[in-house]
């Protein structure tokens, strides 16, 4: 905490004299010198300051009034910096970025089941911090200091891909690719995220994945929810395996990815296994509580729904290992597949689905037994 | 291994000449000369003195003996070194550190339910290895270097506070924090535990903790148990607030605590509703083993306990979803909330809370079923 | 990637002149010009060509022919090289793989039951993926740089050694150990797996390993499955306190590895309680569905099994039960003794292995009710 305050590197900049009173003063700065701001901030968020005087957008005089346009507002509420700011001076990143999936992700969680069934005042913590990537440059381009080096970063891209539901973090790191680039950390002996995802630096992070999207679903969509052409999907493999003949031959390319085509195959058999039973106790009025004794589904209505948009708030047990099966252990067995992590795609993912399907199985045979008398 | 033996660091010390058989001799040597022990261990345990060549305690003349004080006694038993011989010289540690909860972690453990249902042979392998944290600065500061980089690492602080009950480590890690210092090692980039716990280097590791301890209770006590004031409550979250405002606004700071009381109550209020089902299979009997047949609680007796101190030995299967439902998912939901893991805050939290209350209700109903006829 | 092509490093290699049309010639070349390999793989494969020039290999004029033998046999299928081929220069490193349990690893995976109940087509993915160990030295020596600084890493280790069944990456990077050489990166300062395993180079890694193969049982067996004798057993041990004691003490050396005795022992211990209810079961007619319904095991016929090589597939649910209390809470109690990891033998292994023993008991009373009247 000590360097925090290396005024030197401050070259360009012509500080005001305004005196620093540490409380905001409510003046219209819209067109104001750039040290207004800083003349305090360097006591009072220093932390912030500092990681601005070391960016590059300071050595170019990119500074806050450049981004955050008016003191006044920023000093009433949030003053956020929306990617649309950012494509001023980063246009080519803005294009790419907007064939992403990442600009549609705040838009798409808040028309899902389960982002709707969760209390309102605690989603900020739990979906929005990830999914506000729409609105947000800085999810990756960490403020204040935009560097590169931490944007690139497998972890960058692991501290929202991770977790129960896309373990893309977990399962990168356990496989040789991950292992190799961390001992290494050298992304010329083994690939990072970007180096597959965001090849040559495009900001379309959806590129070359031809086997859907980020979620628990199969097909492949664009950005409206209308599923790609098999030519188009076709096209999509062949750019990525462009990617792996930098180190790998064609042949051994192709071998792999349809070893992984086998295993998403086999994963979405085993799946549907797992629905069937489900089903029947739906039929014979087993599920507790019942489809019509518990809350609709937000956007599906009194109905069973067996995988995405399931909720896991409210069901019964059965549906809830299916829940299970579905939303945490199917997705490891196929996307681990494609990331080549076998402790994942066998360990956590096929055994458990295993398993999952055993439990349903017998769950079923139970649930008929237990409330055959009620029936 | 090849360059432990680095004899010319030992600038100020005269090794003695006694021969070594590589089996200690037995002679009082309390006041002797620090070659005596070294002449050997540089053979016996050149790891062990390597790390101390290398420590600062070396180049200022603290050898073997100033802490452990008598060779004879060490070739007998474990010459252990507690935090008031280390506090001989560190004084303002030790008077810090006796604040903290470090200091009565093993005093605590000794009474708690849990150690006491486990087997006395493997204590020492189970809760023993951390819990000792109150007799032995090295649980920190790594034997015999001491190294001050080792001791403010976030993974010294993780070899502890990780696992199902308190994963510390990992909410932390699947933070922007987390992820924003193992990406740069810069402390000034991304704050670490030590940042926040113990700012300006304090022992005192309780500093800012506005929201109970280190266990699973809510409510904020102090090292003789007492519930601490309302009004200290908020004395310390300021304290914490100061801490975050070296690089966020104190709005920001303020909005992202408060989010994270949002996400504890509900968390609270879903474990709340975990509980009733269970009290209404006691009232009935409907318990498998009942209270009466089980063990008594080591501290409680034969009375249903759920959440601290819940056993997780011996009992039913529906207090054993509320186990893990309290210890494990009910700490991650709101302990992430102010470790700001969106990932262990909803994927690993709530969601699996969701899926325990789902479990639990399910089972009561099923036990009133299945041993109706029984009753 | 710009850096790929440095072609000053490749100075004793004379390049021929071959024209490359990227498009591999069918041309007999077990006796070519290195060059001719090279001309096109550093256009189409600029990442493997790479990490050669980059190896010790490249230096020492180990060029592709060396190894892949025949370029018209390379470009018809997978041209792998067998660890025999690799001895041909590395004659000490070969004969100590033999002696290690990595050298039947593939062998010992094909007569599973778990391995043949797994379809043909995903066993790639699956199993294979880490088992070829037994086939490819390239599995540590990753290609093509076959750097010691990477093959050395306990990441290498861990790309294999991991996950529910065998954690061991997990309980070495969550005990002391572990975290202290994460933080140092220093060898000297805390063992990786290779101080203990692999002592001064050897390539036998089942060296001073006294507690029984990877796998999940607790006898000691040779290569041949021979269980060892009790003297040889006790000399591998003191052969692994030979280790600890370049850092310990004989004495705490000692104490530490009976502490985890005694853990194994209470682990099995627990095991056992854990199969009593589930025979019961079978006599009683009661598991759903019963042995004589499923699918025979593949190597044991129609018989209840329990603990290896129990199958996770198609079995009753509370088999399913007691199989990840043996296969992956079991194996983490013992195991994690051994690597001193309080979080993962007691945290993640022996609450876990209560928890299982809670639902397993209850689950065979319930199956009496539930089921009592099939019967």
């Amino acid at each position: 905490m000590k360097k925090y305050i290396k005024i030197t590197l401050l070259i360009t900049l012509s500080l005001s004299l305004t005196t620093c009173s540490l409380i905001p003063t409510k003046v219209i700065v819209s067109e104001m010198d750039p040290g207004f701001c800083m003349n305090c901030h360097q006591q009072v968020t220093p932390g912030l300051f500092q990681s601005w005087v070391e960016s590059k957008h300071a050595k170019n005089g990119v500074h806050c009034m450049t981004c955050h346009i008016d003191h006044e507002a920023a000093t009433q509420q949030k003053s956020m910096v929306f990617p649309e700011k950012c494509g001023g001076c980063h246009k080519k990143q803005l294009v790419e970025f907007q064939m992403s999936r990442h600009s549609i992700g705040f838009d798409r969680m808040r028309i899902q089941g389960e982002y709707l069934a969760i209390p309102q005042e605690i989603r900020a913590s739990f979906c929005e911090r990830c999914h506000s990537i729409q609105k947000r440059c800085n999810s990756c381009h960490t403020s204040h200091k935009f560097s590169l080096k931490e944007a690139r970063d497998p972890d960058a891209c692991g501290s929202c891909h991770l977790g129960p539901d896309h373990p893309h973090k977990e399962m990168y790191e356990t496989s040789l690719h991950g292992t190799i680039y961390k001992i290494t950390q050298n992304p010329d002996r083994a690939p990072r995220c970007v180096t597959c995802h965001m090849p040559d630096g495009t900001h379309n992070s959806s590129f070359g994945i031809a086997s859907g999207p980020a979620g628990t679903r199969s097909e492949v969509v664009d950005l409206k929810e209308i599923p790609i052409s098999k030519e188009e999907v076709e096209r999509r493999r062949n750019e990525m395996i462009g990617i792996c003949t930098k180190c790998h031959s064609r042949r051994f390319a192709q071998e792999q990815l349809e070893n992984a085509d086998q295993v998403k195959g086999e994963g979405f058999t085993l799946m549907e296994r797992g629905k069937e039973p489900i089903r029947d106790m739906e039929k014979e009025g087993l599920l507790y509580p019942s489809i019509a004794e518990r809350m609709p589904h937000p956007t599906e209505g009194r109905t069973l729904v067996l995988a995405d948009p399931q909720l896991y708030v409210g069901t019964s047990h059965i549906e809830r290992l299916f829940f299970t099966m579905f939303k945490f252990h199917s997705i490891r067995v196929w996307k681990s597949g494609y990331h080549f992590s076998p402790s994942y795609t066998h360990g956590h993912g096929w055994t458990e689905m295993q398993l999952d399907l055993i439990d349903i199985k017998e769950e079923a045979e139970k649930l008929r037994e237990i409330f055959k008398e009620k029936k």
